[in-house]
């Protein structure tokens, strides 16, 4: 293999090892030992490749936000306003399948003690803040804009934990009514 | 120390030692060897007072939610209706230190998982929910009360995600603002 590909390939395999670490045994378990051991191969087979445990955690956390980023973009291409917000508040609450919603989980747990998973998550919520924000500017008065977008926010993580807390208690159906009531009210003018 | 008394010391200790493991680690470390590392015991020292991991993790987080189901009867004494929803939801959010939220966190997560957490946590959440629909009865037009009811506890697991997440992000005040625009619309009456 070229060696400028083999170096990437074993990039991602390291990721690879990163996300399936996080996923079930949480952030604070992800070192380079732990993913040298999940690759079968000793620690300098992964130091080789990348600098250190804040590397490893950097490059696997970018992949997956891209990866979600790009997909949220994909889910509302063709809508706007309260649609695409919809489209949104849906594909993050149920969109993906449970292991993705733990991995989110994980780095929401990460983020309360490691700076790097916080500052990673810090930047999706910019992100993400940013583009509900546009896509309420024109539906929601101006004085009223921040609490509501903190609102859908507070609204993504609460049901997300619901639905990995218990999908037999939370099927679908109960999530959208809780997602519909909430974007009606929301954007129900305030009582005069 | 008489038998008996013995007896409850060493499976209140166990109870601390799970708590203390979960919090930071996550129930899936917690193990009848992790809790004896813990107490600087022996397995046989913990399972001469505990009959293994399933009752170490029940006994733990039933004292764990008896003392949070006494607090939040204390913190609503003396109000009704929207106050004491409001004072639920304060206390629930803020209420509790940062070890607190995190344990709370990690039950979330075990839940997902792990059939005992699951189990112990659904009961506390079927109280709850009887709490607030009592609470709401009153307040809250009956076609809407369920959807009402599963609003406050996606808004309370959202607001403890995000003030555990990141506290200087989301500011005592922040997550007020949030709180009191979301009761408010909760209860504002359809538009006519």
């Amino acid at each position: 293999m070229p060696r400028i590909v083999e170096h990437d390939v074993r990039r991602a395999a390291a990721c690879d090892a990163v996300i399936a670490i996080a996923t079930w045994r949480g952030f604070a378990a992800v070192t380079v030992r732990a993913v040298a051991q999940e690759l079968g191969t000793s620690t300098s087979g992964v130091t080789h490749y990348v600098s250190g445990r804040s590397e490893l955690i950097t490059l696997a956390i970018r992949r997956e936000v891209t990866r979600r980023q790009s997909e949220l973009l994909t889910a509302t291409a063709n809508v706007t306003g309260v649609a695409a917000l919809r489209a949104m508040v849906d594909w993050a609450v149920q969109g993906e399948g449970r292991t993705a919603q733990r991995l989110w989980l994980a780095m929401l747990v990460g983020a309360h003690t490691d700076p790097i998973v916080r500052a990673e998550l810090a930047a999706f919520d910019d992100w993400w803040d940013t583009l509900v924000t546009d896509l309420l500017r024109a539906e929601v008065p101006a004085e009223r804009l921040q609490a509501v977008v903190d609102g859908v926010g507070v609204l993504v993580d609460g049901l997300l934990i619901a639905s990995i807390q218990d999908d037999q208690c939370w099927p679908q159906e109960r999530r959208r009514r809780v997602i519909d009531d909430w974007i009606e009210i929301l954007l129900r003018p305030a009582a005069g």
